[in-house]
């Protein structure tokens, strides 16, 4: 992690722990520099992450707030780190339901800017949130990025092992969401009916050299999943 | 429109007319300094618009690159500047359902941050897509930011009266969005069946100085939204 994240990380725990609500004023910039030791332009770069979060506001001027707009067990997509990150409130388990390495479809070549020669690994996992199914993830890991997945790994989190084993620096991700209807195989995983809503959360996660790594499609259940996307400035 | 976002405007339109696709180089910071004739501040800035909104991804050290993930017909949920903004490729027409001035609910009190006693511009539009029922919204505006709404602006843009007209600064808003089941009358509104699936986006929208003035509920036509979300970096 480097020093701008570690800030960012304990100006986050500065306002947990000073239980700082909506609209509350942080300190100056310049009471941070003092604070953390760190120049301008860090501290800066700490708060454009947390702004980006949604964590604080930087009204022009006039100061740093604090906007924490999250409601409890929603989804965050503008962030995304992986289940066991978003839902670290919750006990999170999951059923490898197939694992193997295998040549690209196209559309997942597509996605992940590889020729469909190119081998990935095609994992599917239903994931439970507190013994409850929450969704149906089938995900795609660039073997040229990933050499190996097993099942020890992929039966806990698998952005951890990559993160902390391989060492690979996420950079950002892309997420579309899909409203559609359950099919019978879908409806009978997750415990609901054909039919029912379905939504599907489409991502292509790059590292920070901008490499595509990770492409999946992941089916939640409906009344499982609430999604939140904070703050954006308007152009 | 101050300055950078003026730039940052220019910019998308330099990627537009240039054909410039996913991954390509931008020119350089100094570059763009010399061509706006403007700081290396001012740049940046338009920059980290751009960064924010998904269509550029600065790599550090070795320069900016166009990133343009968005499909065609996808709702952008983290940049939401009304719908008429949103699609604009497209036809959007509405039919005003109802249109009326009264006290606010505890509920919508509660996310505009006034009290139960004050009142809201409470306003249901049906919003078509080249024709086609799009979704059901239900806006409330707070009345001691905008103090006269009437049938004629409300069939147009409503955020284009409120930027134009009233001259306000929209500063963000925050996005929810919950998939649940249709009842009869949004059913029949939309063309579509009772318990067909339900997206419904729940925004509030903040002025600069991060007062809320809109709280709004949108009920979409699922097979005509899809969402997409530039996601942002990784803490």
């Amino acid at each position: 992690m480097l020093k701008y994240q570690k800030i960012a990380k304990n100006i986050e725990q500065y306002i947990k722990e000073n239980h700082l609500k909506q609209g509350d004023k942080l300190p100056s910039l310049e009471e941070f520099v003092t604070y953390f030791g760190a120049s301008k332009s860090t501290i800066r770069r700490s708060l454009g992450l947390l702004e980006n979060k949604g964590t604080v506001y930087g009204q022009h001027g006039s100061g740093i707030f604090v906007h924490t707009p999250k409601r409890k067990d929603y989804i965050d997509l503008s962030f995304n780190r992986g289940f066991s990150h978003e839902f670290s409130d919750y006990e999170l388990t999951n059923k490898v339901l197939m694992i193997e390495t295998k040549k690209a479809t196209s559309d997942v070549a597509q996605n992940l800017n590889i020729t469909p020669s190119e081998l990935i690994h095609y994992v599917k996992r239903l994931i439970f949130i507190d013994g409850r199914p929450l969704g149906i993830e089938e995900s795609h890991y660039v073997q040229a990025v990933v050499p190996h997945l097993d099942e020890e790994v992929v039966s806990a989190s698998i952005f951890g092992y990559l993160q902390k084993k391989l060492k690979l620096k996420f950079g950002f991700s892309d997420a579309y969401l899909i409203i559609g209807k359950l099919n019978k195989e879908e409806a009978k995983l997750l415990s609901l009916r054909a039919g029912d809503p379905r939504p599907c959360l489409i991502n292509t996660f790059y590292l920070t050299d901008r490499t595509p790594f990770n492409y999946s499609k992941t089916v939640f259940h409906y009344e499982q999943s609430k999604f939140f996307i904070p703050v954006v400035k308007n152009l």
